[in-house]
């Protein structure tokens, strides 16, 4: 970003070599959706003649295709929206244009942003899944095809696709940023997602979104505290997984980190469920266009799992599921004492083999449906070479705080 | 809609009907900004071939012109999406003809759903305001052009309008009805609305656009405990008006009612600064894209107002703001102990003459921001024969309590 604002290089320059990269690579790991270097050189060359820089200084970034472009296609992952164009921008690619970002181009995402995947593949084994939803946008900046890219989580899809991949990913605090032009999947759990490859760069990013000006990172004044929590869900990790994260733990605490553990409280076992009813049934009315006019053009996977949950889902459940998340946020916002951060895994473990669909088990549901904003480091490899996660939390509205801890973290963890 | 099931009319004829009135009132009320007599017939035609009924059973009904149709422009009432075409169905509306709706048009709404308002006029009285911004689907409903039509709110879009044109409005508990096609002013505050002309209507179609069964009205053991609150703004209502009220309460209390008073804590007053903040600065970053790009086509009232308070808005401050707003939604399902609704006015007073930005105090954010449940019900009339709504609000969630209480209510009153 310095170079392009140092006048040391341009924009244009630097979208080429980014697309150099995409001919060289795309038609192994298919991240995208849409590019058209014309366009995208184009868009570079006419930042390059503007005055306007901003904080972004004409770095181009990627687009998940739940996200609407005016001057590109915004297709959902489905045949059903094929060729779909926007008449404008969403408010998240608009802020990022205002703030000198190029966008060169749309990256894949599953089909409606669920489980049924697209053709992305993980860069770092093409025989592997790149995880979803957020498929494209994880795996372009992890093969170096674009430095930065928006996406999107319901469920797990910013920070799995990063731990598969082995890029930062950041699931914001929800509600702090606008989703107007963004494909809505549960609108009670949607949050944006950002894919890159520094923590630095997700804190520069998570404001352009806001769109307020750029501030300094957070410094920490001590070490900080850092609470392992396995959560009920620890044994669906796999072994090594489990280790590396303990081991993580014990490398902090030499480094100089307070670490202690932190007990989830038992119920909150039920807010897998919960975020099961709440988005099943959100999601099945929200398509409710698409189930009743294009029904056959909507993936097995799709019509046999959320829509099966809730095209009858009961409103009690739904509406009980969403009191039991409410009451267990408020709770768990005072549980935190001075811990600054809990520690856990971001996945299960390495990228799995083929139709990635498998890894869908159930794991993080509790952290989306909790508000809190979670980070994905790229600092473990599993036992076949492939990357890992590290996934930090935080309390809702501490996302700066979280960048701090995980920028300290990063650095003692690699 | 029993006619229509039983075979005594056809949705044709009652489509004609609708056709009838607009044709010969439309000229003056101005409540479309669409509407094509002969695809509004040809769409009835088709609902009176096909099998499927649905508890509507081909009734016709507005929407909003903020709310996407596949088969009719949307336009946000700004010149800047003229001729607007979107490829598919909000969620509302896809589930409204899924029930058996058939969709006359498209209703005005003020620009951007915000306070510069549309040429749509009052029908009791062509001089004086519609109020806003879901002026069409008020003045089309009091006017007899359609029988229910879809609004939104996000202060107080449904309920002021169904105050001055003389209505019932519901404002539902904020989060259970999807959102997906309808254009965004504050994430955080936004929900639809219902503009009818009874509660039963309301009701029926509440469950409609949850994409849940039909279920008979909540029945009432005993009269409802009924609590007068005055809040913090009751001197902002003219004289007449609280009187009406306060004279409704006494009436009330004669038909069997149990009548109290509901003090509101004293911070409570912050909410509208809360709202004024949070709706400004979600607002401003909505619309990055027409900002960026038609500042010039945006309205002096809009670039002025919300726009000038959000585009440089403090973060901070929104997010105090949002964590108020959480801690008082809280603390407010605790204060109801056995109240089943509160009233208090649905607007200041009557409709007013000429330009009705005027009407746009600052009244209804304290509720739209706790997300309660509100209805308006046509119960007075001001100095001037002009209507004036009462308003009932209940707990979140509680929102069949609230018409069980209303039908009530609206019985004792007329």
């Amino acid at each position: 970003m310095s170079a392009i604002e140092g006048g040391r290089t341009t924009c244009e320059a630097v979208v080429r070599s980014c697309l150099e990269r995409v001919a060289a690579r795309e038609p192994d790991v298919r991240a995208w959706s849409y590019i058209d270097p014309a366009q995208a050189i184009a868009a570079a060359q006419a930042f390059d003649r503007g005055g306007k820089r901003g904080p972004l200084g004409g770095v181009p970034f990627g687009a998940k295709d739940i996200i609407d472009t005016f001057d590109m296609p915004t297709e959902w992952g489905t045949p059903i929206h094929k060729g779909r164009q926007p008449e404008r921008d969403a408010a998240c690619v608009a802020l990022s244009r205002k703030a000198g970002g190029v966008l060169l181009g749309k990256c894949v995402t599953t089909e409606f942003a669920n489980l049924h995947p697209g053709p992305t593949r993980n860069p770092h084994d093409l025989d592997r899944s790149p995880a979803g939803s957020s498929s494209g946008s994880a795996a372009a900046v992890a093969d170096f095809m674009v430095p930065i890219a928006i996406g999107t989580q319901t469920t797990g899809s910013t920070i799995r696709p990063a731990s598969f991949c082995g890029v930062v990913g950041y699931r914001p605090t929800y509600g702090e940023h606008r989703l107007h032009g963004v494909m809505e999947a549960s609108g009670s759990l949607d949050t944006l997602g950002i894919l890159a490859r520094s923590v630095p760069d997700v804190a520069l990013y998570r404001n352009v979104l806001l769109g307020i000006p750029p501030e300094p990172m957070m410094t920490l004044d001590r070490p900080p505290h850092i609470a392992l929590c396995r959560s009920h869900i620890w044994d669906q990790f796999e072994p090594t997984t489990r280790t590396l994260v303990e081991d993580a733990a014990l490398r902090l605490a030499r480094a100089g980190a307070r670490i202690t553990e932190f007990e989830l409280p038992a119920d909150f076992a039920r807010l897998n469920d919960a975020h099961r009813w709440i988005s099943s049934f959100e999601f099945a009315r929200t398509f409710t266009f698409e189930i009743e006019n294009h029904w056959d053009e909507i993936s097995d996977t799709l019509r046999g799992g959320r829509l099966h949950d809730g095209i009858d889902g009961s409103f009690e459940r739904y509406i009980a599921s969403k009191e039991l998340a409410q009451e267990c946020r408020t709770r768990f916002d005072s549980l935190w004492g001075d811990v600054d951060a809990l520690l856990t895994p971001a996945a299960f473990g390495e990228a799995t083999v083929g139709d990635w669909a498998f890894a869908g088990v159930p794991l993080f549901q509790l952290w989306t449906i909790l508000h809190v904003p979670q980070i994905s480091l790229p600092v473990f490899k599993g036992p076949a070479g492939m990357p890992i996660g590290a996934m930090l939390i935080a309390k809702r509205h501490d996302d700066r705080k979280l960048f701090a801890c995980a920028q300290w973290a990063y650095q003692k963890l690699m």
